[in-house]
């Protein structure tokens, strides 16, 4: 919504993450136990669109409304981004303070407006596959330089594709879910052999991830300027991994049980269209790109990127800040190449950007990497310390982007981690 | 089914893959264009579940018989294996020569019975999440040698659990979908960029994968001696791979492109129970294995598995034979190990084995290691060489287990492999 003169009649606050121009998708139920449903967000009230839909209010357009009634997002966003589109303009409408039909209707207000105490966020979406990349080049930098070589800190292929993996679908969860420290095979000493043990090194990732709107058939390749078309919005991601566990098991075939015990999403899917004025350039590539990747134009977002710790009874500080805008690798890229080989791909799946770090130390996007490997600790505001995530220790993900005008946000991506409960 | 001496009304060959003992699950359409249902088959001859339940075959069952309507088996297999057997049990009550119902009824037969000719076999599952294992000492063996130290070819963790990576469940198709060639990022120079071109080192991996029927929630561990009550059946997996792809792209994260532009599986699901009678024990594990690793019992199959290439034209020459049997890993120490960390399984879920290689050359699961990394070409049955895969060349698996009075099989998993479309 490029309209930023558009004014809605509910009151939010000047830095909401959601103000009328945002209107995010996810799914959510009442705490008096109603089924899920389709919602989307205005200030600090929650939209409930099936409710609009039995009211009403999406007569005029031309598609299937009864999605709303469904648990997750798939079905509406399948219907392409023509509909999800209008469906977006018109919530807009209907809050713009120029249109009265909801405004001065109070029963209609209190069956569509919930505040969020009074609601449970779900997972937005049944998530086909998910891939990860590992798009940062300061991240992967990072870790080859604590891993393999600090003077050949890169792989050879790094800079000439966006070099990713399969991660597991089943795991993903929403903000607010608590996970478990996982169990799994780690050798702390190479003279002895592996045990079974809970994590010693649980951390964290800040990712964004990116849902798909539009599905491919088998063999059909994606070309890096229409990648955008098949994408639908971004949310928050948190690829929670452990260390040790990713340390043993990973070579040759990649991490498996280091990350597949949990990954969390935020609730809301701010749309592309949304984010459209946050549009920056990426960084740039200077190794020779193959044509299939070359692309041009803004495909990277200004969104800021915060990450909290917040350990039993205490603030929160804050120990990261980054930016999406330092991926080297964008979307369409991204897209471009997953597809290269004819690989489908369908409404819902998933896929994440890898951890976002920027230049600065304080802008790390893992514990790993803001701890340097559990050898500088991060000092919280009461004077704690930490290396790696404790238990009952709560990660908060805040992302936003903000300009003079306009702040377009997606909210928290929490998690708790809870102690292991695996009795060995 | 362990009473050998049921015999069916329905004839057919003494060496079917499909005798009443089998009994196994798939979908399908009849080439008339009617909706996807359920089906089993005896013999030469699919058995349609939609209509015996149409016709009141399975009344007297607990359970929804209305999930046979559907176009996968996922609502069928999740109702547990207590009416999965059930109804496996039925069919094969209904098609002995005791039972005169169906046998006697030609109107009935008519509408239940189909031949090959008359139908298409489909995509038996809506498959979750997908992991492939690396569970053969052989092939683990064989790969180390050739790409990494001969005299340390397995890797330290490989003998303490079972190597494995996340797959893409999406490009999962079934057995006579063709493939296209793909394009990707290889460097045969290594002293120069990487170029785009249609794969040059086109493989087959022959596996053997596992369907999931008993979901979990996150958090909670499946312990070796419960795992296979999990486990709804088998079929027969082939697992494409483009080597050239996978060299230049693995590292650090894994194979990727390489292996997600199309994988194959048998139309047919065999049940656990149906393959009882073939139960042994698998290879010693001399390495000392962690507590929730140690399984005991005959947790391997003796199943029998063909390798055969047919190019265009020519008659197939069988290129391999292996076994089941020869896994290191078991399917219950690869669920254990999956889920140790809580990692959550759905219905639906396939779990591949990895490449099933026996000890002999002849037994070897892979071109690559037939050919030996393309040193030692395959001499066809014409006189033809190959080292991988050529464009219009077919692969079919075979898999059947077999004793003196009993014959279990899978049926074939086929596969072609067409030219490259991407044009570059």
């Amino acid at each position: 919504m490029k309209d930023l003169s558009i004014k809605s009649w509910v009151d939010y606050p000047v830095n909401t993450d959601f103000p009328i121009q945002n209107i995010p998708f996810g799914t959510f139920r009442t705490n008096i136990g109603e089924d899920v449903r389709a919602g989307s967000r205005i200030g600090d009230w929650i939209i409930d669109l099936s409710e609009m839909a039995s009211l009403g209010y999406f007569d005029a357009l031309e598609g299937d409304i009864s999605v709303f009634f469904e648990s997750t997002l798939n079905s509406f966003i399948a219907q392409g981004k023509e509909f999800t589109q209008a469906v977006r303009f018109r919530i807009i409408e209907v809050f713009s303070i120029e249109n009265h039909d909801l405004q001065y209707n109070a029963d209609h207000k209190s069956r569509i407006l919930f505040s969020l105490e009074e609601v449970q966020m779900m997972m937005p979406i049944d998530i086909g596959d998910y891939t990860d990349f590992y798009s940062s080049i300061e991240h992967a930098t990072n870790v080859g330089k604590m891993f393999r070589d600090a003077n050949n800190a890169l792989l050879p292929n790094w800079k000439h594709l966006p070099v990713a993996y399969h991660g597991r679908s089943s795991s993903i969860v929403v903000s607010g879910t608590p996970i478990h420290r996982p169990v799994g095979q780690i050798r702390p000493d190479d003279a002895l052999p592996p045990i079974l043990a809970p994590t010693r090194l649980m951390d964290f990732e800040l990712e964004m991830a990116f849902i798909i709107g539009k599905k491919t058939a088998l063999g059909k390749h994606i070309r890096v300027d229409d990648a955008e078309d098949y994408i639908f919005g971004m949310l928050i991601f948190n690829d929670l991994s452990a260390r040790d566990i990713q340390r043993w098991e990973y070579v040759p075939l990649g991490p498996f049980l280091s990350k597949n015990f949990g990954s969390i999403v935020s609730p809301w899917i701010v749309t592309l269209e949304a984010l459209a004025p946050f549009r920056v350039e990426g960084p740039k590539q200077e190794a020779p790109i193959l044509p299939y990747l070359q692309s041009s134009g803004n495909r990277n977002f200004d969104i800021n990127l915060e990450v909290y710790l917040e350990s039993e009874g205490q603030k929160q500080t804050k120990i990261s800040q980054s930016n999406h805008r330092y991926l080297y690798w964008n979307m369409a890229q991204q897209l471009a190449h997953h597809t290269i080989n004819g690989c489908n791909i369908n409404v819902g799946d998933l896929y994440a950007s890898g951890t976002i770090s920027g230049p600065s130390e304080d802008s790390f996007g893992s514990m790993l990497e803001l701890s340097w490997g559990g050898k500088k600790p991060i000092i919280l505001d009461n004077g704690d310390e930490r290396c790696f995530i404790l238990d009952n220790d709560t990660i908060v993900i805040k992302a936003f982007a903000q300009n003079a005008e306009l702040r377009i946000g997606f909210g928290e991506c929490i998690t708790k981690i809870l102690p292991a409960i695996y009795e060995i």
